[in-house]
């Protein structure tokens, strides 16, 4: 699409908002419009919580999850379990579990997944700094809370290989039927893992 | 859904981005994690560029259309026939009329259609400010650009009674079968009027 722009500012803003992964030109061009007839203090508050965003968040130096400060609020959390350390791959991980309210432990942001294709090496991915942190012994549980795909069971395998030294108990995810699924509409792979791995009836009791 | 944000500065992006037509939370979200890996002169890039949108643009005194000046670059263009105004929905339309390559005049743009359903009249429009550009008696045609509905043809016959003691010439787009497209598939209604009006055979060899 080559559209003739009768205004530079218009045309650059549409250059920038066609950067955003998802939106096209077109798209762009419908949202830019729709900007020009908001409240220019509503527009101006997007610009800047933009700017803001990349200037004013950094990572963690502990767990590697977004922050506003050099320790995020869980690592510097006196309420947090820290001898409980959950692996994941990304921050939309992080939420994911924070959601479901049943952790209280602290974190571990991987930056993705071991995966060769995409050229992404165990040394791309926060994994030294997972062993230093359990190295120094101060920790208890290792959670993977990974995928359960090839790149997800690939990186808890050698996350595993990796802490087999350290005295530290290493845990993953219960993989199984979801909650409320039908058995006949449960794909053959998990039923079949969800037989071998069935538990005790009483333990589906279990709270936390 | 209720994402517990470890971040305000996070949170406060994802809420403004998700005031955008067409983007949930969970998109903005999406997007803010895209920005937030992006570089930071790329994303300060994008959050000026969408403040400059709304800051800087103002609509044409003479056309409607948007500008950077008082009066736009068509407006100002002394290369343009301004004798042959061009009325049209909004300032999309300018751009797809642009595109096309086969038009010189100027614009008039009404700002919407009157829609009596929405709460649109004739006075929401800028179809007083036409009147009064065509009273002047400085332009020879007004060619009704106008969609092919309802709400179109409402504010066709409008504008044809408001200018009908001005002696200018009224025309409005030629309506029949698209270009490239079968009989089969053209629907009856537009086959119908593009019987009605049919025009000879030579006609067809005109250019610009």
């Amino acid at each position: 699409m080559d559209q003739e722009f009768t205004s530079q500012v218009l045309e650059n803003a549409v250059t920038e908002l066609s950067r955003l992964p998802g939106i096209g030109r077109k798209t762009a061009l419908r949202l830019a419009l729709h900007l020009l007839r908001r409240d220019e203090r509503e527009v101006t508050a997007l610009g800047e919580a933009i700017i803001r965003l990349r200037r004013d968040i950094c990572y963690c130096r502990e767990c590697h999850n977004i922050s506003e400060n050099d320790v995020c609020a869980i690592c510097a959390s006196p309420l947090r379990d820290h001898r409980t350390v959950c692996v994941v791959e990304n921050v939309k991980d992080v939420m994911s579990i924070e959601n479901t309210g049943q952790y209280n432990g602290v974190y571990h942001v991987l930056g993705g997944l071991i995966s060769p294709i995409d050229g992404i090496g165990p040394d791309s991915l926060e994994i030294a700094s997972l062993v230093e942190r359990v190295e120094k012994g101060d920790i208890d549980e290792v959670i993977l809370a990974l995928s359960s795909t090839m790149e997800g069971d690939t990186t808890n395998f050698y996350i595993f290989r990796r802490l087999g030294a350290c005295e530290v108990k290493l845990t993953q995810l219960a993989r199984g039927m979801s909650i409320g699924n039908e058995i006949e509409y449960t794909d053959e792979v998990t039923l079949g893992r969800s037989l071998l791995n069935r538990v005790p009836f009483t333990d589906s009791f279990k709270t936390n």
